[in-house]
């Protein structure tokens, strides 16, 4: 049986994704806001480090409601619109389909989860480096693996064909066991990263060049382990370096909510910085520092750049 | 007997209170730096809430070695020039002069004590704002008030002649009988104040009416409240609201940091920042807030805006 893949929010993540298992001759069914026209017209674009495609035809719709059915939903909104997936899944969702949330932070499947309690829900990670550079134009510039885990109600053998799937189309695929300390792990580099080139106006690069923030993202690191330690999820102190080796060994680089304040988009506070924060402290760990990059943040969303 | 007064670095404060002194008949010696040939020829003019004047004639050097020997130094310079009055005060100093350092910030009597130890040292918090609008010209916007404690080696009587001159100066004057409770008093206030508005590109009155960094203003008073009790200075609770009101009372405030970030200027990050976090961290209280926005104006430091 082959699958049948919906894509919820088309942009630098959900574009790739998608359109890589297009690429590969899947079933895709691609969601799109603005761009609807133009897809339909000229198609999706990805320039990639693993190679260049372009989904055309494409299978492009601007409502759910036009859209089949599917085995599959990667859902790869930007977070702060999860509210609309009551009236955009409905249409996507047979008995057994699985939703995979692509997306960063803490909470967003417990979220969904009250809306639709009798589906499949998965949690998925990507680590990538990808953006929309145009309109229907997506440029992919390193990494690329996706980390998919169980929120709900699992079916394995579906995830294992998923996980087949993305491999035919170039993906590195991994189940993640525990995905509520796979997300914790995701937390490690997306809180210093996200939010300090957010408040300092920077790249990944200088934050680690000079000595004052090096410190500071390390600083942030180990309070997401003693944040995810307090709720129960161990993480070995090394993942602090490797965190580090990785970032350092990367091109300068502007994390997606680096590119969301530069447009003027809503930033994923609530996901990455508030809901981490929250279930810390009720487990009796006070992120100090996160929760001050976090009230940086909220203040920063208030004003533009 | 009349005292003769240096003023040494005469920018906002420094001139302001040196002006008031001379514009009331005082003996005031002022050494300049870039405006010493402007102000020759015009005088300084300080634009007041209390009322304007122009210092005209001026005594005014541009070396202080050109300068007579004073019975009261105050050093209004930046902070982080203080590592030049080594070579700056000898020719100013006899056996009794009194060394006032209206500055924020801690630790900056200890460093000068080191090279002057058998000199009386007194410190000075202004508790005004005052701004350079052009050259030889002041604005004093609100507020006024000087407060003296001293260091090493007390002069009581000269001290309350300072007083007297000031109060005759139209200069609100009070004596610190705890020069290190009073320094962690300011620090209440700049610590907060001065790094963020830097940190966020804002103004204080920004800063209160967001309720996220109201919050992050909060947490930071406190801070430096448990910080002053580590170090065995108690400040009552109540300090932090009536600083909160004292502010949004106040009109929307550029802080001397953000008027130095904004004009290039290097910040006194060592004096208002870590010295204090130093001071309490060997006394067993982090302040990690405090470091986290001392991390982040390092980094902006180096950058520059």
């Amino acid at each position: 049986m082959n699958l049948r893949y919906a894509i919820v929010g088309t942009g630098a993540i959900g574009g790739y994704y998608g359109g890589r298992l297009a690429n590969a001759g899947k079933e895709v069914h691609f969601l799109f806001n603005t761009e609807y026209e133009y897809v339909k017209n000229n198609g999706l674009k990805v320039d990639s480090v693993v190679g260049d495609f372009v989904v055309n035809p494409i299978n492009a719709y601007k409502a759910s409601m036009d859209m089949p059915k599917c085995d599959v939903v990667l859902v790869a909104l930007k977070s702060t619109r999860n509210n609309q997936l009551k009236q955009i899944l409905p249409p996507l969702l047979h008995n057994d389909t699985v939703i995979v949330l692509i997306q960063n932070g803490l909470g967003l499947e417990a979220q969904l989860a009250a809306d639709f309690p009798n589906h499949t829900i998965a949690g998925g990670m990507a680590f990538i480096c990808s953006s929309r550079i145009g309109v229907g134009h997506i440029n992919h510039a390193d990494y690329g693996a996706l980390n998919v885990g169980f929120y709900q109600l699992p079916k394995i053998t579906v995830l294992q064909q998923i996980s087949s799937d993305f491999e035919q189309a170039k993906v590195p695929f991994a189940i993640a066991e525990n995905l509520n300390e796979a997300r914790w792990r995701k937390l490690v580099w997306n809180i210093p990263y996200n939010g300090l080139t957010v408040a300092l106006n920077t790249s990944t690069d200088k934050l680690m060049q000079n000595a004052d923030t090096r410190a500071l993202v390390t600083d942030l690191m180990n309070e997401v382990l003693d944040g995810a330690a307090a709720c129960g999820e161990k993480i070995e102190p090394e993942f602090v370096d490797k965190m580090l080796s990785m970032t350092d060994a990367m091109k300068p680089y502007a994390p997606s909510m680096k590119l969301d304040f530069d447009n003027h988009r809503t930033l994923e506070i609530q996901a990455i910085y508030s809901n981490p924060i929250a279930t810390a402290k009720a487990a009796g760990c006070y992120m100090r520092k996160t929760e001050m990059l976090a009230q940086e943040l909220k203040f920063l969303d208030g004003v533009g750049c």
